[in-house]
């Protein structure tokens, strides 16, 4: 199921089903997705009968779509330095020596990052003028975990989503700690449904791409992930709780403006789009440069 | 005004303000400590009013308290190498030569961590025997703010209460980042109470001190933050809106068990309080050990 939350005609805030170019409105079985996740597999075969009885569909295109979850419960996770060559391009573009990872580098984006798959990314060139794109592959948790085994992580994945983890590079610096550089409002958009996890069989296999006013920027198709997610997870969940409707994503690919030479960051007009196969698109323009 | 959460005689967390030795129960004008900052100078006049009139107060020893805010609606911010002192010490412990620190270093705990202030600490050996303690000043946030002028940041400042940093060394040590070694479950004591900004006219003249089963380990006395309060909000709130209910720790004084010379950890059993002058005292037992 590609489960997504879209504003409705009385412009409130709710839960819809894709199915190719059409939305079923899930409203009246279920008021939001955090709520849709906490009630587990129930509540999702719920929804399941609920949207094969379904007369009426609603356009895609008509609606304004949100980020799946548009007020997380807690910080969206990130995982740092997932990719073998994005690692080494972001130690070559600060000139320090290439360090090995032996343990997932985990940071956090505050609520207020998180942004629609079509809005604009604010720009604010008094705050920074060196924001860049990192587009990768999220993973929803579906239930609370902790001290994850391998199965485990793997069953309280609830589904799959793309996110930008869009970057001032010169706060993601200066404040040394990643926090700061990485929680500019609306730095995370996301979207534009969350897959459900039946429907991902294979997610390594899922090539992500970002383009810039359609160049291509990043591509994973040669690269894999240093943490599998289960990887991850369990490391995340070693004396902590994880929640449902907690978002981790999972790392990006080589590509990224700052390691470029010289470095390219987005500017004001620019047209950011994080693709994942199997998934969806998600495309942003930079505020501002009419 | 010192404010707390409580679980009442039928087991649910209510708000209480505390007077002396007594609470007066809230819980006819205020559902939890979140909404009333939500609802800003208002709410505060009118539980002021409501606590003046009040007839019937319950004894403070004779009830459990949480922490001011059991459930952030997300991660608590902290501040890293906030006094020089620690600063060196904590470079000194790692081997590493002393960074200059122009910009707050943020980092942030998970929600999951948030603690009682006198509940135990959750201790997994399996997990990390690294387990330190951080005493710190925290400031909670009343309303929304970006951008902040030193005037707006101080404004923006609900009241204070007492945190523990509690780490995980070996883990904030793997991961790189700070987040992970920082978020285990139960690994934040906070409280006993909220004092309103108001009561407490000057923040940097609060003794900050921790013992641990008695023994003075860290004290603030001689030492001063490097970034003031409204300096870290400024920070903070540029580009990124603070909400009403954020918490921010600011920083640690030296003293810390890892940069004892040998490093001295948290064992099953110990007793940490850390305590501010003109707030109150968190006494925090790790759990196990009998």
């Amino acid at each position: 199921m590609e489960l997504l939350t879209f504003i409705n005609d009385h412009g409130l805030p709710v839960v819809g089903l894709r199915r190719g170019d059409e939305i079923i409105d899930l409203s009246p079985c279920v008021s939001d997705l955090l709520s849709l996740i906490d009630g587990g597999s129930a509540a999702l075969e719920q929804v399941r009968a609920y949207a094969e009885g379904a007369t009426t569909t609603l356009p895609l295109a008509g609606v304004r779509l949100l980020a799946p979850i548009p007020v997380p419960r807690r910080n969206v996770m990130c995982v740092g330095k997932n990719y073998a060559a994005h690692t080494r391009e972001s130690y070559e573009a600060r000139g320090e020596a290439v360090e090995a990872i032996d343990y997932p580098v985990i940071f956090t984006k505050t609520t207020t990052c998180v942004n629609g798959p079509y809005d604009d990314i604010p720009y604010d060139a008094a705050v920074s003028e060196q924001i860049d794109y990192e587009a990768e592959l999220a993973v929803i948790i579906g239930r609370r975990v902790k001290n994850a085994t391998r199965d485990e992580a793997m069953a309280a994945v609830f589904g799959y989503t793309v996110l930008n983890d869009v970057t001032a590079r010169d706060l993601q610096t200066l404040h040394k700690q990643f926090f700061k550089g990485k929680s500019l409002d609306g730095s995370c958009p996301m979207g534009p449904w969350i897959v459900t996890a039946d429907a991902v069989p294979d997610p390594y296999a899922l090539r992500i791409t970002c383009r810039v006013n359609g160049q291509l920027r990043q591509d994973s198709a040669a690269e894999t992930m240093t943490f599998d997610i289960p990887t991850i997870i369990g490391h995340l969940s070693r004396g902590m709780t994880l929640l449902p409707g907690d978002i981790i994503a999972t790392g990006t690919p080589s590509g990224v403006g700052f390691a470029m030479k010289p470095p390219v960051f987005l500017r004001p007009g620019d047209v950011v789009e994080c693709a994942i196969e199997g998934i969806g698109v998600i495309r942003n323009r930079v505020a501002g440069g009419e």
